[in-house]
């Protein structure tokens, strides 16, 4: 009920009258929206229906006609819905029928009774369909569908309407003026031109890159100015700029896709991004190249990962302290881990577990941690160009973002404004939003800190890997049902706040939805990394937590190896069971449900699907729920990527792996398993690339902390360079334990078992940096803790002013806008100066000769000329030109 | 000779041709910068000549036919001055009239012989009237000037070639439709209308406020569509919007500006910039802009400096440290300051050190500078926001930056190119260009170093205030002097580099200049704040460079005392001698000069100027040298204002009153002193917005770094919570000062003067945490150390990520474009398409109506109608659509 809250929200003022196909928001006094830039039908194609079932030739012409009007002209460019009320199907049926869409009947206006409901719906219908002729579009009702409880209005958009929008949305349209795109012939360009061919089995088989070398000059599409654009083909016209080159029919862009783009055996491919765009739009175009771009990024970055980790295992046996624990010389008798239960111990028994934590604590990963927010400054960097690449490609240049209907008030908005509730509360409430939001942080950490610390200290005594991995399982499925849990709590926030617009409510959304599961995934992960063992007092006066908890120790080597465990299984179970098991299944049963459901029916299904319209049988397809999860989800990866990289550096191995299959997955649930979205324009990828800076910006400075403070990396360097005699790693484990005389125990929490090593103990070692019993300030902090404190905080200082430096160098030393593009921009804007003048001396020729000509039926004209004159002057300067023209 | 090399640069390949009056760089092909937006005069208008002479009414109607051509009808827009080569007077008289622009004739092509070089010129000069004719402006050129050795090039742009040009370069120009901006009645309506009330005398007397409340509808200019616009003025429509109906003459608007802007006694009151930017162009206006908000934004900046100030005065008698420090009975015996010649001596005689020190160093300077953080986050964003209703107020929404000509390749490196030597030299160059500076940036910091250091030891033994103020003005002297040589040395490197485009060179220069002289005026301050006194070494183990001197320690108070002097010096010293002085004075110098210079001329001075157009006057004015060394000047006080804050909290309250006379000074200079600039379009005050950025952010680390490393709050606090007995501050001043045994001096290195105390001394202290001699590791940094050390690096990571956060928040909180104009700026888009629907409702309705009247004429216009459609179809679609409306 909540995830279908989700669209209720993105409904206009005349929500509740019509559930669009294509699902998007009709504002409630423009047009622009329902005029798709791409005006060609919001509908799958016949491809897309295919996996429902194979179609022949003669069943795709039979489902053909309903692209179009009854009169077989006009072209369907969108289509509404609506539930009809049947006097025998009850409205349970039909709203089950219509799944999340129609469950919004109530919002638009409360507090009625049902039977004046849908009276007063079908008077706002028609009001709305009204408004709708009176901007020019033609509507064409189909009632007698074969659907149940469901009406169909196809909408056709005619030529002056069209450009009438294109004019008012300034869109950029190619005119006939081409040019050539030339490549300069010097060694960079051989070489490219090479990779390039080498990389040709990488390209999907999609014909877009013949015409590269030619490119349309583009301009602002002006109804004035048609002269310059190629209006040959109207119907295709208005469709990308090379579609009626390359695809004639719909059908053939949507066959390629699925078999040169949603198709698993091309994961080694580029996308057809081009394609993808003209399709679907740029909004969704801009995500796939983003997750592209994405993922070719990962490779260097899993490649040096791997190599790093390769690095850890070819040292291991080199590592001088882990040696030191594992040689069975130094047998150093340890205190006991709990109270009374444990006994002493012997640290050779931690051998494994030393040299396990040397994979991933070694100096190769300090580099991996400064590599890896470079590469994070650096794919910033990228996008940004290849955005503006794109942007270029697409003639999105000079196209505002806020022009578009997003910006128009939310219907919510509008309905408490009238109710006037909203000055007074809006304040306040926003102030608990943030109170709230900041609360469930709060309990999310503290929980996860009594979780762990009420884990029964008698199976302590022989902690496992096993046993930390199950709890590592646990903390993942708490994370996923969480997820969910927090995603209705952000929507619940937000919708307590009442944004203004939609843009502005889906902003707020995905700032709290991203909050909330970012802290979600992490919060173990910091627990792990910063908190565990850092206050657990020491032998003789541990710290205790509700009087008989003993606060949780790491194992010898650090709580890294621990982090390094609940990172990967954080990752890779969400990986796997979120986004590729519940994106596959969940889908699928869905649609499972709503086919038995619809088998209930009055209808065999056979007969049916043969017999309905193309925009009926698309009905029952889910329909777009906005790019907002596809995004989330990455950016959460992003964050395991970046932000504990100094633990885990195999992360972006895997994060490349899911993203191959990733992007296949997304592919096909894009055009076989949803409704065809309606192609939104867009120049960039919005808040995300905020949120990515943001992530960007605190994996600086997590990665500074677990380096000094989760690693052992700076108590090493200190021991070396301070305290070793020899300036060799020899005796650093010795330095870094403490003494305890074991008669300092206090009475009751001494082990039980003080034999259980076989012979009697006097002085025990514990890891910390503390006085001697022998000193005169016995177990005090010592001067070495303060030391290598110091050491800690000043490595974060320089760690994190460094990188930020490099990453604002980088920056600031890759150009935003690539060289080539910049230098095509100008030359555009030299070429369309020279097209305006020549464009005018033509004219002005042409008027030099029509004078010539018309000068024999000057006096005839000149009634109604002067009549003309008179009447068009103070409108039209377009007419007034026109009688200047004859008349001169 | 370097400077006027930064005139040189900005020449195009045309340049040593032409002189411009207005300097603006005259791109080869294109026109665009040619035709100033506002083809008002470039000239500056009589008021501004007032100076050199006051104007009676009949002289003005004389100098006023300057203003047009021969025929008195066509205005001139632009002046072109070349020199003259005359027979008798050689070419070093011409040049050292035209002073700098005039120096640049070996550039355009190096290696001629001089008469060739003249030949030449004027066939290129020609070349380029040519050029400009063929582009249809109108030249008219004036040889037989009175000016000796300069002739005039007048040139005039028809009305025709204006609108060709504003289509091209998009100008927003005012629609005929207004509409009101609606204030809604709200209490902070009221509120802000009673503020506006108050603040009344501040405003100046310009009425610029009276239309306020009607705005007219902008749209981009179209010929076509100059149906929209209100053309009833043309030679003032290309103005600004409001320009006719304010200020029906130039003179008025320059006169106003005098009075109410250009003048000291108005210094209260707010600046006209709506006047200044109709007067002086986008650019300058938001020079001057952001120069006023920044004012204001110091107002509440220093009233709280001053009060942390005024804090710090009213509790030096409550502060325990330089109270036990002054206390006679504390009577703590000192080691040496210097080796030999230094004696033992007492700690109360630091005392007034100690309580000065108070001032500057207390808790309310971490709050101050933490405040100082935010505030300057919080003045980026108001700016941002200022920039965003200026550009809405000003019509500049949609305008795109790039397209102005500054996108052209620059001369020289076009010639570079020509010459091929470019493609393999220019990486090394750079690589060589940033050694360089990083170079010099290192010799500035070891050179402060070294004179630091070897201040003679003898004199050491009475450091007076005096002394250090001494040299903190031999420091300034020297900062001033550099600076001079730093601007060539920048310039010099950017020239090595040979930036493509007239943009990247100006980018380039400003970033070299800027960190140049920002190394200049802060590294010996950083060198004091950081470096001073930190490795001096112990008594009887100092530091000693090249063996003899001994590194330089601060006084007992720390070295916050000389750092507030050296910044308080460095400060007001730059504001007044460079800013004030400079600015005022050298201007009148070189207009002295001049005047002198051409009264050594043939003409009599008096007899001249009546005589003189008002061209050739102004061309005694000096050419407008760009906004570069007015904004660098405020970006460095800007430095001054939040980098060092926490030891110096008045210098946001010298800033502000610097900026107030400021204002003035700058505005009588363009109004009075420099030739009028050609009005540059801008949306944003550009690479300064980074730099201002980038200030802010080294602010935070260097104010962290200042509060926990040169003030002594960090002690303090460990001393209070960690180690009094009694959590006071009793017994700070002992804590902090270790123990030295005097038989442990060096052999030589004793004080000659042994009981210069009066006493046999033989336990002395110094600062420092170090083990007493009694300790099992004499003289070896103490725990102590280490702690302090600890907490003072955690502050420095807590205070900057809080801080950078907090300005985070700052920057999310406050939306970049005011509520207001996002609402206009969505009102005014509904506007313009509903202007848009009835113009083509009324388009329609008359071509209806003119059906039926041309009927009678159609069979006699057929013949010429076939003809005339035939022709023009396929060239313009203009003429086409007229031969329909006929036709119909």
């Amino acid at each position: 009920m909540t995830l279908s809250c989700q669209h209720q929200k993105k409904q206009s003022k005349w929500s509740g009258l019509f559930n669009e196909i294509s699902h998007k928001p009709l504002p409630p006094p423009a047009v622009s929206c329902v005029l798709n830039p791409f005006p060609s039908p919001c509908l799958p194609p016949c491809a897309c229906f295919q996996l429902l079932k194979a179609l022949t030739p003669e069943e795709n012409s039979l489902c053909q006609h309903g692209l179009y009007f009854q009169d077989g002209q006009r072209r369907v460019d969108y289509v509404l819905t609506y539930p009809v009320k049947k006097p025998s199907a009850g409205r349970s049926n039909s709203s089950s029928l219509l799944s999340s869409p129609a469950a919004d009947v109530e919002l638009g206006c409360p507090g009625e009774t049902f039977g004046g409901q849908e009276d007063h719906k079908a008077f706002r219908r028609e009001e709305f369909e009204g408004k709708l002729r009176d901007m020019g579009l033609e509507l064409e009702k189909d009632e007698d569908t074969k659907v149940t409880g469901v009406g169909f209005v196809k909408i056709h958009a005619p030529w002056n309407v069209l450009c009438r929008e294109a004019e008012l949305m300034k869109l950029k349209m190619p005119t006939k003026k081409m040019y050539e795109v030339k490549q300069s012939s010097g060694v960079v360009e051989k070489i490219s031109s090479l990779v390039s061919k080498v990389l040709e089995p990488l390209r999907p088989h999609v014909e877009e890159h013949h015409t590269k070398n030619i490119k349309h000059l583009s301009h602002t599409f002006s109804r004035e100015k048609q002269h310059l654009f190629d209006l040959s083909d109207k119907d295709y016209f208005f469709d990308s700029k090379t579609r009626s080159s390359i695809v004639s029919v719909l059908k053939f862009t949507c066959d390629l896709l699925y078999e040169e783009w949603a198709n698993y055996s091309v994961f080694y491919k580029y996308q057809p991004i081009g394609l993808v765009r003209k399709y679907f739009g740029e909004k969704i175009g801009l995500y796939f190249a983003w997750l592209g771009l994405y993922t070719q990024m990962l490779i260097p970055a899993s490649l040096v990962g791997v190599i790093v980790f390769l690095y850890g295992c070819a040292t291991v046996d080199d590592n001088i302290p882990s040696m030191e624990i594992c040689h069975p010389k130094n047998n150093i008798t340890m205190c006991p881990l709990c109270d009374r239960v444990c006994s002493y111990w012997k640290l050779s028994t931690a051998c494994g577990t030393a040299r396990a934590s040397h994979l991933f604590d070694n100096p190769a990963t300090v580099f991996f941690s400064i590599f890896m927010a470079l590469w994070a400054a650096m794919f910033m960097e990228h996008w940004k160009r290849r955005q503006m690449r794109l942007n270029y490609e697409w003639d999105l240049t000079g196209f505002e973002d806020e022009e578009v209907s997003s910006d128009h008030p939310r219907a919510e908005y509008e309905f408490r404004v009238m109710q006037k509730s909203l000055s007074k509360d809006q304040k306040s409430k926003i102030g608990v939003t943030f109170a709230i939001v900041f609360g469930v942080i709060l309990y999310r950490i503290s929980t996860k800190a009594a979780l762990h610390m009420s884990s029964n200290p008698i199976t302590r005594n022989h902690v496992q890997l096993t046993v930390k991995t199950t709890a590592a399982i646990i903390n993942l499925v708490v994370i996923l049902i969480l997820d969910e849990v927090y995603g209705a709590v952000a929507r619940w926030l937000t919708v307590l706040e009442v944004p203004k617009t939609d843009k502005s409510f889906e902003e707020r959304l995905i700032f709290k939805t991203f909050i909330l599961k970012f802290v979600n995934a992490f919060s173990p992960i910091i627990y792990i990394a910063f908190f565990r063992g850092r206050l657990v007092g020491r032998p003789g006066s541990y710290l205790y937590v509700f009087e008989s908890y003993r606060m949780e120790e790491c194992a010898h080597g650090g709580c890294l190896m621990e982090l390094c465990i609940q990172l990967s299984i954080t990752m890779l179970g969400k990986q796997l069971i979120q986004n590729n098991l519940f994106e596959i299944g969940i889908p699928k049963l869905k649609k499972l449900i709503r086919y038995i459901r619809s088998k209930q029916g009055a209808f065999q299904e056979e007969e049916r699907q043969k017999k309905l319209q193309r925009y009926e049988t698309d009905h029952f397809l889910e329909p777009f729920a906005g790019l907002t999860p596809e995004y989330m989800e990455m950016i959460i990866q992003f964050g395991f990527v970046t932000l504990f990289v100094a633990s885990f550096p195999l992360a972006p191995l895997f994060a490349l792996l899911n993203n191959i299959i990733e992007i296949r997955l997304d592919a096909k649930k894009f055009v076989t398993e949803l409704r065809r979205p309606v192609a939104a324009r867009a120049k960039d990828i919005g808040i995300w690339y905020n949120l990515l800076r943001g992530v960007a910006k605190v994996a600086v400075i997590i990665n500074a902390f677990v380096i000094s403070f989760t690693s052992d990396f700076i108590p090493r360097m200190v021991y070396q360079y301070m305290y070793s005699p020899d300036g060799s790693m020899h005796g650093f484990v010795n330095h870094t334990l403490s003494y305890f005389n074991v008669s300092h125990f206090q009475d009751g929490k001494e082990p039980m078992d003080p034999l259980h090593l076989g012979y009697h103990v006097e002085i025990c070692r514990y890891k910390d940096y503390r006085e001697p019993p022998w000193s005169s300030t016995p177990y005090e902090i010592s001067k070495e803790f303060w030391a290598v404190l110091a050491v800690r905080l000043a490595f974060v200082i320089v760690f994190q002013n460094v990188v930020m430096l490099m990453s604002d160098i980088v920056d600031w030393l890759i150009p935003d806008i690539p060289k080539d593009i910049s230098l095509q921009i100008h030359k555009e804007k030299i070429l369309l100066v020279d097209l305006f003048m020549k464009e005018e001396q033509g004219k002005i020729h042409i008027l030099e000769s029509s004078y010539r000509l018309s000068t024999g039926c000057k006096e005839n004209c000149s009634r109604s000329d002067n009549n003309n004159s008179t009447a068009a002057h103070p409108r039209s300067g377009l007419l007034s030109v026109s009688c200047t023209t004859v008349r001169i």
